[in-house]
């Protein structure tokens, strides 16, 4: 059994990337410039961005917060948008996730400029992506692609489950670990809330992609000797051992689904780094097609 | 066993629609307009224009044919395609594919407004589809599903296989058949080319969709008792016993596979004349966006 360890695997990408802004620098190009959109005081996105923002400085790019309170309108959170459209010192941007609820998600995303969305949100983005067009990969699939690569794993022609069907990770897995590509050109089974022998599902599969945010719902008699494991889900549970009072808890039994594996992402330290290290691959796409069409 | 019967659902829908213009035309609302633009003279595209064009009438829409040699330039497609985005008397409008080999199809069809690409061809259609917003369904699809549907038949927590994973069917069936919709909420398999094992998953299926294009490629001991059997492929088999010189033979071995059914579509008039109909079905919702937004 081996970790797939998505801390490693960030660190050396970054690398890369630092040497990329680098040489650009020495060329006289600009640094990548990466926007955050924060509204309100939500304590789990203040820690998201505040990370996106530490690892954008890490590589040598620039990055520029904008936040607003809780009270913003849908009006003015727009108007933001519209600027970061047209700004051309802005090669991409994100608006972290969850707005206030009277803000609506789909009419704030839709705005954001195709070719600015780093989080690969935006429709067009999604349609590219699931007609293996050039796009922007929205972060985690990418991430967790990316993670599949870097170890050399075999993909075609295995079959994948992938648990989950959400917008930003179960969907997206599917198309990604279908489509004629390396990694991908998997047979690919998505199983979700209303699927029935989700046990039986999961030990046909050679690699599982959980992502239904269910604290280790995947036991080990759920897992094929062998199979490759990700681990998407990180939830807070209960845990009076610790100071902060919880622990981070993935949709993976690791403990006894571990032993069972050819590979097995960890969590924390699996599939999170591997998050933000796309969201910065990405930018660094935007900013390259920004120099191309100069 | 009960046969989908494509030709006979598609009248009732066409009545439908026919219905629907006479009510707008009582109301001054003029008539839906759909262009189709061909290039070249391949036999079976001007047969599907044909067909096309002839539906158009069936229903009171109005159609309007754009044809061009085959040395048609791509400039000269991408003039015609923005002249159509343009004209406020075409609701929507289609490219029959395929085109002559110097046009890249990929950049034409991302040219089309996705306000009018009512073959849903776009990649911001493909996208809105995937997120489950409103959007223009690719036809194919949107006629498979609108024949489940018409027929009563239940998807949810069903297991469907989708044989094929090309752009036009078997991906978007994937993204279809799982979404949270109805119909939808299937677990969805997708086997391809690179897919081991195909028998063994097709027998788990409650419902298969069968879209590779390999004449006869489903047979009896691939398909569970009382599944669901619908088959899109459509290919000229040579047959010397016909005045054509070939039949249209599905994917799937019909004689043998339907005793075992509960629903099958035959071939041809299951899916094929639903794709024509969900034309129709994307031209009267372009029309009806245009009087929303006027």
């Amino acid at each position: 059994m081996q970790i797939l360890d998505g801390n490693l695997t960030s660190r050396t990408i970054k690398n890369e990337i630092a040497q990329k802004v680098q040489e650009w620098q020495s060329k006289g190009i600009r640094k990548p410039h990466l926007a955050a959109v924060l509204v309100g005081e939500n304590g789990a996105s203040m820690t998201y961005v505040g990370a996106k923002v530490k690892a954008c400085e890490e590589v040598g790019f620039d990055s520029t917060l904008i936040q607003r309170p809780a009270s913003c309108t849908e009006d003015e959170l727009l108007a933001i948008v519209h600027d970061l459209n047209a700004n051309p010192d802005i090669d991409g941007y994100i608006i972290q996730l969850p707005l206030p609820a009277h803000i609506s998600d789909k009419r704030v995303l839709e705005a954001v400029d195709p070719s600015k969305d780093v989080d690969g949100f935006h429709p067009e983005n999604i349609g590219r992506m699931a007609l293996n067009l050039p796009c922007f990969l929205p972060a985690t699939p990418a991430g967790i692609v990316t993670l599949l690569e870097r170890y050399g794993i075999e993909t075609s022609g295995k079959h994948c489950v992938v648990l989950g069907r959400s917008h930003i990770v179960g969907m997206p897995m599917t198309l990604l670990m279908q489509r004629n590509a390396q990694p991908g050109n998997c047979t690919v089974t998505v199983v979700h809330s209303k699927s029935k022998n989700i046990d039986a599902i999961c030990r046909e599969a050679d690699i599982i992609i959980a992502a239904i945010g269910q604290p280790e719902f995947v036991k080990a008699d759920m897992v094929k000797q062998g199979a490759v494991v990700v681990d998407v889900g990180i939830t807070r549970v209960a845990d009076a051992s610790k100071k902060s009072g919880f622990r981070l808890c993935g949709d993976v039994a690791f403990d006894e689904v571990a032993p069972k594996c050819s590979f097995i992402t960890p969590v924390p330290g699996g599939v999170g780094p591997m998050t933000i290290v796309s969201l910065l691959m990405n930018t660094l796409l935007a900013a390259e097609n920004r120099s191309v069409s100069k």
